[in-house]
């Protein structure tokens, strides 16, 4: 039972299919872990092992984390930036093949480290899926001065190339950093011109990077509790949550 | 017994009634909390659950986390927010019943987030000492521009009129992130002339809600370590307490 | 095993004898500490105490967690300000004492919240030595204003001075916020012309503190992977090996 269950509050929770989490796990061990889904586990859809923090540990604990996560119903796969690095090496059918074996069920695809053509790009999504894997596919680049070179249409057309390729969810880029990078400003403001295109075309597929709280604010506010939310720390798990449901002073008596 | 005993530091403990910490607990699990009070538990005199975190998660977790806190002798409250919204709802004795029954020993009561009356929230803090909840109160406005129009008259008159009503501590709001709110600027640095006001008036009873290192230091430098500091995140719990005892860079030599 | 093991990467480890990395402990409690060497403990090399943390909690908890450490063949010492305070207090044969009786394996050397005469700053590293502790000294002053009036020639002197007397290792001070300090300006950024300087002496014997991302990244792409980097904060520990083995965007392709 929830504490304090007599209190209207906006509903939310996974299973509602609204509002999707991303937590962003940069090397857990396993008591943080278990805290981590003891307190929002509930509200947790997505774990994402950051970047190549997956391939930095022993496969023990990464098996083990992944098994916590998924005891706990959430979806758990390695930074978009290690497929990169196998794609890059050729080795891509390893890179599925040890990927299943340390537990994780889902894939990211991006090429915000390098470069992938449009066809190699649809393609892994393609094999990603065919192989049994969740897809969430990124569109951005690492490195803000080539970001910034990506023009709104261009984003547009490959959100909709990738979902068409069978990506599940396609996330717009923001690092663990927030700032300076796809629809926010140096200081980790919204950039009000891009959001705007991508709210036209709908954002019922779209993952939104918001690791600043003003970010996670402003994107409840303007599309509802239900966006699709990302690389949030996990220590702000559960402040995600109350912002959802009306619980922080930001959004109380603004959500429904 | 201490290590490292024999090294002069400026003596302080939460038994000695001087110089109050208080923690934000944003969602901890119990490991985590019971590493908190491992290292600093016996430095820190009251948790909060901040905001609405306490409603986000299973009882259980909220009464397992108050036994922890409590056995090290901490008191603990949900979030003045939660009030607020209970009180919106005219829910307001469910309220004290839940927050005893999870184990709660004190209340906050604000209105950061919405608007009380000044004989409802009178009220509302005189019940509360009549539950035997030990209360305190907040001033200050969540919203920055809201917080900017109240003068620093009315904050005076209304940590006078709290205590006068049966608070025993009255909070200086500055939120989890401390910038552009009550008596700092929008770097976080304090505003001298509303502090000195304050100061005038006694800060015996304030508690000013201080998460910035350099608000930590400053406000010790200009009180003494005996001041009481609020919004503590739970990871500089110890760092804190080295600043109070001067066993930090910023304090060695200057504090007694 | 390693996860992802067929995957190329820059190889790294303490046992390779390049690349040190230092972490900041201020404060964890044991399952944080357990969970700190579980996921990063075959990359960490030193684990500094910070400051007087150390002399803040129970002798029990220092006495455990340089356990936890060391059964990870990893050198932990406490903050040099706790050394620098018994030296002004004339107990540093005290302070030897209880640093070994809290099974601490190293020493910092430092003035940076103190004077010291080179006299007795040589001869501290000396004793230091001679009752077996592994020494590292610091360059710098906690004070931003003391610590710009060091000339850069005064900061190659004392490095030679220092290790000419027995340091193992010599720390360019930046405190846990890295700014406004040492090498780095107000924002954080590398001053080009002080590290030019320092590259001249050569590097191996220096500990670079670097508490920001973009700290390890400038220094990692400037020096190499090998570069030894230090107040890493113990959640970034895993994320600064990542780096340094071209797992993550920053340095992707770029370190070898």
């Amino acid at each position: 039972m929830h504490a304090y269950e007599f209190l209207n509050k906006v509903p939310h929770s996974k299973t509602s299919s609204t509002g999707l989490s991303m937590i962003l796990d940069k090397g857990l061990g396993l008591n943080n872990a278990s805290d981590l889904v003891q307190s929002a586990g509930e509200y947790i859809d997505f774990i994402k092992f950051g970047w190549g923090t997956a391939a930095t540990v022993e496969s023990d604990l990464v098996i083990k984390k992944n098994k916590i996560y998924h005891d706990n119903k959430i979806l758990t796969y390695p930074g978009g930036t290690l497929l990169e690095i196998a794609i890059q090496e050729k080795k891509l059918d390893l890179f599925f093949k040890e990927t299943s074996r340390l537990g994780f069920n889902a894939i990211e695809v991006s090429d915000g480290s390098t470069s992938l053509s449009k066809k190699i790009r649809d393609n892994v999504i393609f094999l990603a899926r065919e192989k049994g894997f969740f897809v969430v596919s990124e569109v951005g680049k690492k490195n803000p001065l080539l970001d910034h070179k990506i023009s709104i249409e261009t984003r547009v057309s490959q959100i909709h190339s990738d979902i068409a390729s069978g990506s599940n969810f396609v996330i717009i880029e923001a690092r663990e950093a927030g700032k300076n990078i796809g629809i926010y400003d140096e200081s980790g403001n919204i950039i009000s011109q891009e959001l705007d295109i991508l709210a036209e075309i709908g954002t019922d597929k779209l993952i939104f990077e918001a690791p600043l709280k003003k970010q996670q604010v402003d994107l409840i506010l303007k599309f509802g509790p239900q966006v699709n939310l990302g690389n949030i720390a996990s220590t702000d798990a559960i402040s995600l949550e109350t912002l959802r449901t009306g619980l922080r002073g930001d959004t109380v008596g603004k959500v429904k």
